[in-house]
């Protein structure tokens, strides 16, 4: 199968850059693993993208995103592509071969993990990476959220939506996020902080029974009764399988220009997966746009 | 008057920027001269900003992310800023002093000008810069458009859904614009293509009278006998004011950095004016979030 266009990952970024050059006559195959809207389905009322005043359901933002890709002629699979083939020009997915002329890579970028001992086991268990999918199994419980930006204060207030009782572990005296959530926070009576802290343990075989973490100034260790434990202490680019195939800083993020092309010239990247400062839905629809039209500018040269 | 943000100018990065700035709980005022949307309100149908699958109008969009702004609290004021004092920070307008703790600048950029003779005593009287604003009152008419770049292409084919005759004058044999555009032009019979020409007189005295192009090849003159002439040759950013407060690039755009800070740490810019690629909503609406997340994080390290 012969793309002008195809675009790795179905977040904000690649639906964005799916728009553009589809709608510029170039044919466009994005190719997602999971399900289209990347970030976007983890957040359930988005206030601050631009044109909607009454806020909007990440997976409604999504699904008209794909739609009006879509309207112009983009494909969408479902896969998981295997290698890229710069010399052929071709993505191989488990089945299939893709050839393109040029490559947008808008991969995105995935919680990190604290590392302790069982938290892959317990993973689905009790730990989780994200409060709108799991809250609810917390209902009428006690969990525990690590971190101190925004999405740890965001997360924070939205378990009390939830749960009876949040402990906020936060490693400093103070917190990175906005100031507003951080009012907000400190107001809400089902929040608990708990500064100055790292957790050190999760207990628990089949599932989460606690959480001990240890208060840096003097050692002390305190046993957290929590069912739940979510972590939000930053984001890894998704970004190993493009590792030597173009560069990337030393944090695993795809280096680019102000055009955004990577360091192979039919190769572009946006979104969370780029050396950038902010992951937005906002700036991801941008840097997609620019992708896309640096895209475009590239294939239209390649035609005279 | 304090604000902790202001921001100048009001079209879709500015007004990003203020649904941002404002939902942080930080107070923030947008000056804008004329109407809200900046460039926006020259666009009728808008087909690529992301979550609007239908398409959106200029001005409906504009309205949504002006509602969207002042539901945070953000407040519009429409006057025209004369100085910018760097020592005491504030702004001044004809009748107002507005001090700021962060300013970000989202001038815009205004079609530039052909310079002929009387290109600006016709302006309004035949001469026009905006296809979408003046194109109905040359229903059944002729006209001519000038430039070779996506803007001219656009606005000639929307031209054709009210003159009869649409003359293309481009100084050069091929457009620079988009490839699908470029074949929609080809092929619509009102559009009549004069390339390597440009215009040297505008003929009339109170209204246009026609047109006069010279071939750049042989140097023959040709009349066209056109009552509407349309100029899409590129923009100027509107960044007269802030010229020596904060630093421009050879054409008059604002330097900034990858936080989209200006050569004043506490002065930030975003859209149009800015050095960058591409004149996109989407990147105008990405900007604007950096931007304001820029400002968040300068205003609040000094709250600390």
């Amino acid at each position: 199968m012969e793309y002008d266009v195809i675009i790795l990952g179905g977040g904000a970024a690649g639906l964005t850059a799916a728009i553009y050059t589809s709608r510029a006559m170039h044919k466009t195959l994005v190719i997602e693993e999971k399900a289209v809207g990347g970030q976007m389905m983890y957040t359930t009322d988005i206030e601050n993208y631009p044109g909607f005043p009454d806020g909007v359901m990440g997976f409604e933002l999504s699904a008209l995103m794909e739609k009006q890709a879509k309207k112009f002629g983009a494909e969408i699979i479902y896969d998981s592509f295997q290698t890229i083939d710069l010399n052929n020009k071709k993505v191989t997915t488990i089945n299939t071969e893709y050839r393109f002329k040029v490559l947008i890579l808008t991969l995105g970028a995935e919680p990190a993990r604290l590392n302790l001992p069982n938290e892959k086991e317990l993973t689905g268990r009790g730990v989780s990476y994200c409060a709108t999918c799991d809250g609810a199994f917390f209902r009428g419980q006690q969990v525990a959220v690590i971190g101190g930006g925004n999405t740890a204060l965001h997360e924070a207030l939205f378990l009390t939506n939830f749960a009876n009782k949040i402990y906020l572990v936060h490693r400093r005296d103070r917190f990175r996020g906005e100031r507003y959530l951080q009012e907000k926070l400190i107001k809400n009576p089902k929040i608990d902080l708990i500064l100055n802290s790292v957790p050190i343990e999760i207990m628990g075989e089949e599932e989460v029974k606690g959480l001990k973490v240890k208060k840096l100034k003097d050692g002390e260790e305190l046993l957290l009764d929590v069912a739940g434990i979510f972590i939000f202490v930053g984001y890894n680019p998704r970004t190993e399988k493009v590792k030597g195939l173009v560069e990337l800083n030393e944090r695993g993020y795809i280096k680019v220009d102000r055009f955004l092309t990577t360091s192979v010239p039919f190769i572009f990247a946006a979104g969370d997966c780029i050396d950038k400062p902010y992951k937005q839905i906002a700036s991801a629809v941008g840097d997609g746009c620019v992708s896309a039209m640096s895209a475009i500018n590239y294939l239209e040269s390649l035609s005279y």
